[in-house]
């Protein structure tokens, strides 16, 4: 399996035509899997807006002033409004922003992107990440697989790695279920993210910032004959962590 | 950046010289980055284990009673106390054992596998994945960078993906920090955990079970000019997840 950054793309603007822009510096093979940054896809969908167009509501004052408190630094209540609006739950207020989008993914401040905006102040993640990875598959010739991808942090391990926020064209996991061992046993790994897996390999070739590429195509990933499914992010009657998280509240330090 | 599953690697077995068995089968480039399956490192060291040599005590006991009723079948209370004895924190009872190992790391009944085991019951997670990453190395001529991997589930999201156990010979993490965007601006996205990025590739085209490639070496992989750092398990003070799990137990309903 190889992972190829697609080279020289230009800076992104509204309108853009990624799947174009993408065929025209590689050549794809009908099984190459596109793995999308989400800030491209962002800006090609014109999700960069401005704090301005969102005044604050109450509940957003109150955060702001709460998360003002606890760091020792002033908070803009505009930027919690605009998260408030993007999410669907808040899985914990402080001491910080932790709520699941609108199309199911569980993340801090929503996603929202503070750098990398051009003239803009904010961007949004796409609206529907799996709409557009179907849009930008559409418009390549051979309709290849399509993975749309972010970085995001996690409980219990340090750092941040890439995960697929949406994809078309290919199950999101796939299921090692009826599988067996050497001895044959069956398996008691069952259902592989695919599609995580393959925005982390993405990743680690992609970088950030100027010098970062925000295409990467793989190349002889085998899903192999099993089972796909179209599960990606946790239901929450099987997300325990997400349950004790509706029971707890901060009470650290303030100013920290 | 390239993957390869290396070929034809026998049934391990203990006392088996693991690189010693990678380089008879695959020509290492210097950089070339070697992530093998835990399964493999604890088969090597010795690491099955019968659930006959773990007699239950009063806790162990308790248990496996509370999850005997909850899902409505038998519980061998053996098995809570190996994962108790492998463990430094049980971070949930029910309604499965969420456990913190002795090594840091956050998973269910501490990574016990009871597949895959040859003629024992049990397979434990190697004792300290980064001492045996350094130990392969060692024997390796290049000593190339080593990372030991395990497939894991999370919150949040559905299925499993590649983690990183231990490693060796390369930081945990490359840090962003200071790095700018196109616009000069400095990027929000600061510290990349690529050591659980590899093992989530390398679990792309290892494949599990009888027709599953234990080793796969990541050929290409650029670190770049950065800073690394070898944090790699999430510290509790910065881990509000765990905070409130500490203070949650589950209430859902028995014999399901």
């Amino acid at each position: 399996m190889q992972l190829i950054a697609v080279p020289d793309l230009p800076e992104i603007g509204a309108g853009d035509d990624l799947a174009e822009l993408v065929e025209a510096r590689i050549d794809l093979d009908p099984d190459d899997v596109v793995c999308v940054a989400s800030t491209v896809v962002s800006k090609a969908e014109g999700r960069d807006a401005s704090l301005s167009s969102f005044p604050a509501g109450p509940r957003a004052r109150e955060i702001a002033d709460r998360l003002a408190e606890i760091h020792g630094e002033e908070k803009d209540p505009r930027f919690a409004q605009v998260v408030l609006e993007e999410s669907v739950e808040l899985l914990m207020e402080a001491p910080f922003l932790l709520t699941e989008t609108r199309f199911g993914h569980v993340c801090v401040n929503a996603g929202i992107d503070r750098s990398n905006t051009g003239e803009a102040d904010l961007l949004l993640l796409p609206r529907a990440p799996s709409e557009s990875a179907g849009r930008i598959r559409d418009g390549l010739e051979h309709r290849n697989p399509v993975v749309v991808t972010d970085t995001c942090g996690r409980p219990f391990r340090h750092g941040q790695r890439g995960v697929a926020l949406g994809w078309a064209g290919m199950p999101a996991s796939r299921d090692w279920r009826g599988e067996r061992d050497r001895e044959g046993r069956e398996l008691g790994v069952t259902v592989e993210n695919v599609i995580d897996e393959l925005a982390a390999a993405a990743n680690l070739v992609a970088g950030e910032g100027a010098g970062g590429t925000p295409v990467v195509v793989v190349r002889g990933f085998e899903f192999g004959e099993l089972e796909g499914s179209d599960e990606h992010f946790r239901a929450v009657e099987t997300d325990f962590v997400r349950q004790a998280l509706r029971g707890w509240s901060y009470e650290g330090e303030v100013a920290r």
